[in-house]
């Protein structure tokens, strides 16, 4: 194959060495900014027109064939194994393949370096929107089976220890609360996305009089960059996608690693559906939730990407160094697997059958009313630190006699203090004490419809 | 000394292990919450009297034994190595020794899981609302400098290598971009930190009827918590401080860099003031941009942080986990970190001292001018592809016979085009290249006047 | 106070600002490096000796001062709230303390970038010893649990799903497998950390005639830096430190993991002893195993800190930059954070109590003999994938008709595959299954024991 | 496409959701295993035979399929778009199509769990090996290098200040210390790879009679795992090859930072070779080090991918979890980008050309003496401290009154220290500075050509 001629090259004697030229293309990758490098050239050369360096005639031409090479991006048929280095050569060299020397003019005024920052900004705005879509599908479902299992009693749990009984739904809801603020997040950061760097130039500006308010229009951007030796070495809407993306992934994991959890058959709370299983090569009765163990390890593969264009960016001087080249991969690979998440999570988490009765089960156990019983005799009027004790006494007492809450007397509450009454023995249910968290935010029956109720509200 | 009491502990039968005490104690780092402990308990008091647990008598002791215990903190007399486990103990045994046993009664509807978050939360403000006061004074220093040496004019960079030439000044609003930046991340993460956690017990909320809107009230605080499951689990908020910290260090290591470079003597760019160097134990001459080093080096503490606290929490299922624990001292060691990094940097780059004449030698140096002349055909109808070319062989042609740029005739300049005429030879100023990039966000003088004063509007 | 005499400043005319020096300052945390700083120093003072910089009168003077101070530090006597920048300064000015003016005679011939490495170096040897004599303990600990066991069966889970009965003592030896990696790595790290770096000066070597052999020896070193500016800005040693360090936390994570999930009292695996749990201040009931969520925690801390330092690494130019300074807060939290977490781990595992019962139970259930089932139909000649689809089908329908394994009966198996036959039924078991994987490696019985034997004799 | 069988799925009755199976898929990455998966299926085949599970002809048959498949990988015509969801079953489904039934027994006594661990095992040796025979040529060219240059004399610097001169050899033999520790630590890694985890089974062993030491034999492996359990969790190598990568890296990062600002045509101490360089798209004259700018900014990529896997592996349960396929990508891509590194690295450093008579002028530049004047008067007597500061105002005085090294005279030294005598006068030169230097490590000419002949050694 005969090398596509170099965007560069003027004053240079030797070509580049194989392995150099191997080191430093980028078109396997960055071919994904096609459709972004192609709308950044239509804008472009509406602002070349209005700078009089296309005529009328030439910006007619270019601009139908960048529409030609557009859809060849779109229908798949664009072929990306030819020797450019990058995405901006790629599309260079396809436009005067339709166009002819007319294309010779679009690379004024404009270097790779505002315009690659562009692409990757326009490449984002529509991941972001992408993701905001499929956590809204996130949220719906947990939305949907929260509603499923309205009544279902489980084990709340702080240090993997049943603590106190809540609404399975008050759990799915905890989800929802995360998801909500990754969504938001993702807003409030589009506009520091969609900020235009084109008209900086390599660095310094342009002296060809390019319109960038024109430019902003056409790209459906509302602000213009304010420096531009900033607009070309800046990459912290990068950071901040990826540290977005992370939180994402972190609360997938957490998901994640609750799903396998439920699903241990000796505690048997929820089963994921098979369509969302696999089995084992080996053993025949298998059925393992690998799913969720892939949401959960693919954490670390964004965490590590935010890590490493952290230490990418360390210490670059100003403007544009080639490492920034190095940011793309990351953000794309981040961007696949957050999108691949959420794509696999919302219909499993749709679809998972819950155990009320083995959940249930677990939140009678373990003396879960505990706290509901020191609240009581504090409501009495007995100093928390002491109803505290008391409880603890009990506590112990039911364990050292193997006593069951249910097997519990009045008088066996008396024993510990005087201020039990028969009324006390109503605490010893989970539904009783789920009932009494009636503060906004608590898990008691009639706060958690109604925060149900706002879900579906926030998330439509 | 004898141990304090615990503040759980009913059910034990056995004390905790040495080793276990040692390993879970957090009183040593977490001391440093004890003024938002404090604020935490005095709102939470009142809560406590409206909803009946306590007397107005007993409120009026509370308060004023919080209030003690808070003068203490304060003048620093507080005690610290006192055997407890963390802060919440601490206070509540402080508390005890100056009002007695209605101490017993604070922790009534409260759990260390949503106490903890919200200390947290509160902690965090007040470091947001100092950093970006001290980023107010960095950006006072970088626009200062870049106003006094307005007219400065240096080589512009990319790759490390002269690239054009552009207003010292612009270089320097660079970064007064970055900061501003990094303070409106901050200004737009305030809300998503200053939420109200109490009320959410352990994990479940609580029985007793605390009134949460007016805990809000007290604490300044706007919005509730919805989900008492997510509040004691969510540590988002200390992800994305920690993503905002890395990238103000980012930042700060960008300046460093340059700064350490452009005191190299054989460039003699810039000179930091001699209270911000160092010398050598060794080397009697030495004269070393130490801060600057420091504050680069100091990069990989922030972002490693972040990296862990990802880490901390992959996979974690709800609510609260132990692990939580470890969140802290990356936050107070980032949050001293970015604020020290920055009272140094302020005066520091106030006092810079560049050497204009030794940036324009740079500037002038190395055929800076070539994108003003292709840029110059191309506004004389040669496509830009040719005018890279023409001009691309004109620079090799000078450096085979090394002809400095103030020596080309037109008649030099005409063998590569007859586009070029008198005219041309202006470009090869750093003045007019500078003055010809006249766009928005553009180093011409006019327009980084302009950004000058609009920088010093935004930062009042 | 009156500031102590920096080491540097001969040229300089201005004082550090304050702010700069509250930045630079180390001796709040290097002052660890102490006892190895004062072991330089004798070392060094022998060889000045013999270079003819020292008298034999000067050198006594100076070794018995500086013995002294090494006194005061090891009794905790020494103050190290002085004012000196760190601890060489501090270092030498205590000596002068003691033996007046013949102190400036020992920082001859070195610079405190040699020495500073040479420090760290000697405090690492140190800590990893440490770090194997608590590994060893903790394998001990492994090996006695596994012994106290042996016969007990348990599930081996894959994807935290039951996949086949293992010996208990088989799984708690995987532990013992990580933790002598863990150790053996460490120990190979030695030689690499055991390099005399002292005579390198600050870069360039030193035209003082120093013996560096007689160095290495004092110091108990056996190798010489090959290269003085690799020397002085080699950090390889810190890195693979806390690569090890980090690896030793992830076991720890995966173990602590692990205890948690089986102390949850619906499996009812194990019990953590009480002096190693805690309670909850809001929950009298709660029983929670804190110091394996610590451990687990504290893992984030350990790689972030790897992940810090390799920022910090990034691009520096050599040799000796003050970023270095900032690589010694995150070996010294990472030494803290081993050795406190084996501290605990070791005898926490010791003590920890499992329920065979409980273990088998699970074990038996989930048609965990299937596996064995396809093995013996492929011993019989059935093409493995077969027999595995044969299996398949069985254990669907035994789920259909809830048919448990020991309710099988020989026409169950057979209506499945005509090659099952009376002997098949004893593969039903658990002890069968274990019993059978008799290659070296496995879980039988006879394996196990002599893994058990062999993991004392290595680990004594 | 028709789906291929999958390897598991017996009990189940729903096909996998598509979007599920896009999300657990790993073809399209572990296709590059597949020479390993081969090889150990060979080795596998041997082993069944000996266990009686293959006849003779079986395994013939098995073994001329494996080859065939062997082949069409080896040349290229191997098609992985073949619906697979991993290379085991490609491999499996391919001998299936050479062979026929017969493939249905290969899969007998062995699990993914273990294989993939294998094959893992086996790809990672010869990557070490690779990379270890291009570090070789790196460090080749590293004394190349120096050997060309080898009388010319550079400023050292510290703190990126000139500090003292050193040979520009002796510069660059630093780096060969560090490309030697890099490949040291990769062969001390080799044997902790070079492990046999077949055998393993799933997590337990199999009750297949293979026999470990002839799998181990037919792979050239030394050492079986002495646990199944750990056998097939065990990711311990692969952590340890990222760090050792993190390593080589970071060396790189400095070499290529250095290379950078050599680079400058301020400094102009070095230029790299053209086809080691790229120019600019829309600057003419640019001539950038970008393979320097890209190997520095791959740094991030490859620490990135350790900190990411390391937080993969935490609080991961035993044994297999699906997790662990997340452990592939790093590995390969950083093989990858270790491997393209060192192949742009090695000859762009072989042909490096340094211009000595700048490096001279700036190493005479700035006092750089001064250090060694203080070494004099310590030789004559002075304390160290006291010389420094005579020294210190020595340099001071130069400074104010703008007095070059060599305009010095023995009076004006004189009047510093009446120390100083005719013979001091010769320590003003950059050459005696460096002679000077004659302690192991240091950079007097003579110490230098010995190491570089050293070093020739050790690298052959």
């Amino acid at each position: 194959m005969k090398k596509p001629a170099r965007m560069w090259g003027g004053r240079f004697e030797k070509a580049p060495a194989a392995e150099a030229e191997a080191y430093s293309v980028s078109l396997h990758f960055d071919s994904r900014l096609a459709p972004y490098d192609l709308a950044v050239s239509l804008a472009h050369s509406r602002a070349l027109r209005k700078a009089g360096i296309l005529t009328e005639k030439e910006l007619r031409l270019i601009r139908r064939g960048l529409l030609a090479v557009e859809k060849d991006v779109r229908s798949g048929t664009a072929d990306f194994v030819t020797g450019e280095e990058d995405i901006h050569s790629w599309v260079e060299n396809r436009l005067r393949e339709k166009v002819g020397e007319a294309a010779d003019k679009l690379h004024t005024g404009r270097s790779r370096n505002d315009q690659v920052a562009q692409d990757l900004r326009l490449y984002l705005l529509d991941r972001v929107d992408e993701i905001r879509a499929l956590l809204k599908e996130l949220k719906d479902a947990v939305i949907d089976t929260a509603e499923r299992y309205e009544g279902a009693i489980a084990a709340g749990h702080t240090h993997l220890q049943p603590a106190q009984p809540v609404l399975l739904a008050h759990h799915l809801l905890a989800y929802f609360e995360m998801f909500q603020r990754d969504s938001d997040r993702l807003r409030e950061l589009r506009p520091r996305i969609a900020v235009l760097t084109l008209g900086s130039g390599a660095l310094a500006g342009t002296s060809i009089p390019l319109d960038r308010r024109l430019l902003a229009r056409e790209l459906g951007l509302k602000e213009l960059s304010a420096n531009s030796m900033d607009a070309v070495s800046d990459r912290d809407f990068v950071v901040e996608f990826l540290s977005c993306a992370s939180l994402v992934m972190i609360h997938l994991s957490r998901l994640s690693e609750e799903l396998i959890l439920w699903s241990h058959p000796a505690l048997g709370w929820a089963e994921i559906g098979e369509e969302y299983c696999t089995g084992s090569s080996l053993m025949p009765q298998k059925r393992n939730p690998d799913m969720a163990e892939l949401a959960r390890g693919k954490t670390g593969r964004v965490t590590g990407s935010l890590a490493g264009v952290l230490t990418l960016l360390k210490g670059l001087p100003l403007t544009y160094n080639r490492d920034l080249q190095e940011d793309k991969e990351p953000v794309f690979d981040t961007a696949d697997t957050i999108l691949s998440s959420l794509r696999v999570m919302a219909p499993l988490m749709k679809g998972v059958a819950f155990r009320p009765d083995r959940l249930l089960e677990t939140a009678r156990a373990g003396y879960s009313f505990a706290t509901d019983l020191a609240e009581f005799l504090a409501l009495k009027g007995l100093p928390f630190r002491q109803a505290h004790a008391v409880v603890g006494k009990l506590v112990k007492w039911c364990g050292q006699g193997d006593v069951a809450p249910e097997d519990l007397t009045v008088a066996d509450l008396q024993r510990f203090s005087p201020l039990f009454d028969s009324g006390s023995l109503k605490l010893l249910t989970a539904e009783a004490s789920v009932r009494s968290k009636r503060g906004p935010g608590g898990t008691a029956p009639a706060r958690v419809r109604a925060a149900l109720k706002k879900a579906r509200t926030r998330n439509s």
